[in-house]
């Protein structure tokens, strides 16, 4: 199962490094901690849509921009899945 | 600011409302409350990423193509504060 804090994780995390930033100083312009950051890129915690805000605009994306991203992973990801469905 | 959770609710209640379905009904395959799914309509509650694919499966959506109508939602809000700044 596809979920939506995984993709949105990824996404930011390969933002952030793309960008080669810490999660230090992404964190500190977001003003969000470096742990709920951290947590954020790992998928394991869901970004509230106001700190998702602060997040993209600390990497310099619109959050438009963001979701297309993300929805691409998803449909990547959903895409594969029926795949490995229809192989079996 | 657009809000991921508003779009999401705003996505979410015209898939339901195209199928003519109640709150009731999508909630009860979703096994969600009824008050969490109006409250994730509305965009006052962030729904969790496990919950958000479950009211997808009820509507008989997948979560690509309910991000890529999120995305698209996103987009042109972000559009039109642009234009209203630019007339400014």
């Amino acid at each position: 199962m596809v979920l939506l804090r995984e993709s949105v994780g990824q996404v930011l995390r390969r933002a952030r490094t793309e960008q080669s930033r810490t999660l230090r100083d992404v964190a500190r312009d977001a003003r969000v901690s470096l742990g709920y950051l951290s947590e954020v890129e790992r998928g394991h915690k869901e970004a509230s849509s106001e700190l998702l805000n602060s997040i993209c605009e600390a990497l310099g994306l619109t959050l438009g921009s963001l979701m297309a991203e993300v929805t691409h992973e998803i449909t990547s990801a959903e895409t594969a899945t029926l795949v490995v469905v229809d192989a079996a």
